[in-house]
């Protein structure tokens, strides 16, 4: 069907004084006794374009809301540099019915009434604005690495292995339930891979290997974790960011990671100005500031130890007491971010017993190379290291934890072979989009949402 | 670790005449008496830098393959236009050791024996070179979609739906084996989602929801099928590019195919010279001309019906007889694309039978607005169709098929409120850079290829 978009159309002058063609939704009719008005929208623009019936003789029915449309008329400019269209009855024809029973006939549904009908939440304002953020943060987080030289990979998705606990791990099966096996050895052995296999919850081992041979690398995909917690900030589904660099140190890791982000918020900014506004109006006042002022300030940076001394001299009631070796809650973080460095701030070295086996290990003998990036009003958003390359030393930090080397080989040949410095980080894809819509539930700002005991 | 890719130094004579540091793998290394030449390689290009090491009395140790070197020396300019660099004994540093067991010494080892060892395959030519076609296929495939106003969604992977067929579907539990419950839907009921999972198969059901809301929208992420079979063409997990626009007829749905692929292959052959010539060289000969000129025609077109007569008529002797009716085979395919066409085509309006119960019903009552595109040399590439997008055809040939209406009140609510003639296509990622490398077994062109009993 030849058409023009809706963003194009109202984007530009120049398709005024021509005939065109427009498809899309009635979001509103009004109706007076010459003249009816038409919101249109087909889903490429926050914004509709207004169609303006000249009535006249014609035999003119008014659309329902949700109605689809086919209109042919004559773009002209309207008020406030707008650009509507003006059609007779004629021009107009309905594409498809809507009945009575259309659940967005109002606005002002509540997100939660709206999660119940992800398949129809997409028609809606809100809706149509998160999805056009997450994909424009898509595409300039592939920009960014693209243009850096960086190789896209995808990490397997079914993985043998486990990055950080077979606890949170899915299965993947072709057996489920049957009664068909004597034991648990046999179940496996007769599945689809002849043995037990799950969803990856991180790509990063996988990464390192594409690392060290192609240098740089990142991914871009989803990851799985089966957690038992049904809170607004977890998914059992979500995407997941990880570069990893060859070559690198914790100091390039932390730059990369505040050069990527404020390469990807401004992009934002620059491409998505109606979206970003219609945010800072309905869901949080002030996010477009917040938003620069995090892209035109250098982060700040503090060790661990350093933020543990900060925050015991903070005089602050926390929930959870502070002490060396504790794990940073987010009311930690959110303290450190907004009242002691008041913006986005890298908090390094942490105690390695509360980070993971492949952190590389400081010569302090208590610290590893870690780092987390806390951000005003989140709190962490990014978590990253240099890897441990020094193969006794990886060893050593995997039998500590116990860990099954055999599992391993093909992560410790890296270290065995031509071993390099290098290092990288995560980033959950959804808590940037929370962070850059304002949004507070994770369920809404991904089509749909994952988590425990629920998969419509 | 402050130092420049291989890729920069080596492609502009902007640092000839100043020290830089570089690092990377020793790929190859020549010693004589006063000069040693190394080829270092980063990953970041295909091509490696030549390190000249003026011996001199400084106290020179060869590096051995595979070592990770960090060199400082000066740029200069060598034979061939290339940059070298030019470096004493005490320029180099040892990164990491490599000893002399190290898999990867000799050149020419097959592609078969390099799937032993996916970890450490990436450091060869071949795989370096894959990768990167892979990387910059998608970046552009995501520039394509994104200048052209679509809208990148993530549909979900864990899914309780089934788009074709629940034979091929992985189960996502975190049950897994357990002797614990006493029946099947018991198991089930005390699954993590509280029902039955699976790995989604395609993701077009949702992105046909999101399209009738975005307008138009692409997606590019895993899909999954359990398939029991071990060919040179199938993968359990592989990636699935699935574009669906509102407001498009079977011909508009074939116009964006046609602009798509064309613009992805211009902008490799662009983008990538080295990379298609190493393909050319080594794994298809004639390949360069041929994706040239493939971009280069218009892709053709024929109705199934006419194809049908085309291979009767052709005098060839197939191993599957032809019929009206009958599933094209590959070498159908081939047939039609190579000997009858000379390039490209679109295969249009296939019998209903043999194709999904969402495609569009022709007004003969036989046929569905299905299209392939057939290449030759390959055969399918990218599958689509206009969706039915009536309310009552849609559930007739659901009920010819025996399907469970309610489990896709969802996908029909779309026929429902406000319907719209839409389609879209579904195109095999890892089938695409087969075509465009000359790859010919699948499992070379995605990192870890997940098949039937396999999972390393």
């Amino acid at each position: 069907m030849k058409h023009i978009d809706v963003k194009e159309i109202i984007s530009s002058t120049e398709y005024v004084g021509r005939e065109v063609t427009v498809c899309g939704w009635v979001r509103t009719s009004r109706n007076s006794k010459s003249v009816a008005f038409v919101e249109l929208n087909d889903g490429t623009s926050l914004k509709n374009v207004q169609v303006v019936v000249e009535k006249g003789d014609g035999d003119y029915k008014e659309p329902r809301v949700g109605m689809s449309l086919k209109v042919v008329g004559t773009a002209v400019e309207g008020r406030n540099n707008t650009v509507e269209i003006n059609a007779v009855p004629d021009g107009i024809t309905v594409l498809g019915d809507c009945p009575t029973d259309y659940p967005l006939q109002k606005k002002g549904h509540t997100l939660e009434f709206m999660r119940g009908m992800p398949h129809l939440r997409s028609r809606t304002n809100t809706f149509n604005a998160v999805w056009r953020v997450r994909s424009v943060l898509a595409a300039a987080i592939h920009r960014y690495f693209q243009e850096h030289n960086y190789v896209y990979i995808n990490t397997p998705l079914i993985t043998g292995s486990d990055c950080e606990g077979a606890g949170e791990m899915f299965q993947v099966t072709t057996n489920g339930y049957t009664t068909q096996f004597k034991s648990e050895e046999e179940y496996y052995e007769n599945d689809f891979f002849g043995r037990r296999a799950g969803l990856s919850v991180s790509g990063q081992l996988e990464g390192e290997m594409a690392a060290t041979a192609m240098g740089k690398i990142y991914t871009f995909g989803p990851s799985f974790r089966a957690e038992n917690s049904n809170t607004p900030k977890h998914l059992a589904e979500f995407w997941h960011v990880e570069p990893e660099v060859a070559f690198a140190e914790l100091d390039d890791v932390i730059e990369i990671a505040e050069d990527m982000l404020k390469y990807v918020i401004g992009q934002l900014l620059e491409l998505c100005p109606s979206e970003i506004a219609f945010f800072d109006a309905h869901f949080e006042k002030g996010l477009k500031a917040r938003l620069e002022e995090l892209i035109s300030h250098d982060f700040g940076r503090v060790t661990y130890t350093d933020a543990i001394e900060l925050l015991k001299k903070s005089g602050e009631d926390f929930v959870y007491p502070v002490e060396w070796g504790c794990d940073l809650q987010t009311e930690h973080e959110r303290y450190i971010a907004e009242k002691v460095f008041k913006k986005a701030v890298f908090v390094t070295d942490y105690p390695k017993e509360i980070k993971s086996f492949y952190m590389k290990q400081n010569p302090d003998g208590k610290t590893v190379a870690a780092v987390d990036l806390l951000v005003p009003g989140v709190g962490e958003i990014i978590g990253g290291s240099e890897r441990e390359a020094d193969y006794d030393k990886l060893i050593a930090a995997m039998n500590e934890r116990g860990m099954n080397l055999e599992l391993y080989s093909d992560y410790l040949d890296l270290r065995k072979y031509g071993t390099v410095p290098h290092g990288g980080f995560g980033l959950g894809f959804e808590r940037l989009i929370m962070y850059t819509t304002g949004m507070a539930n994770i369920r809404d700002v991904i089509l749909y949402p994952r988590t425990v005991g629920s998969i419509r």
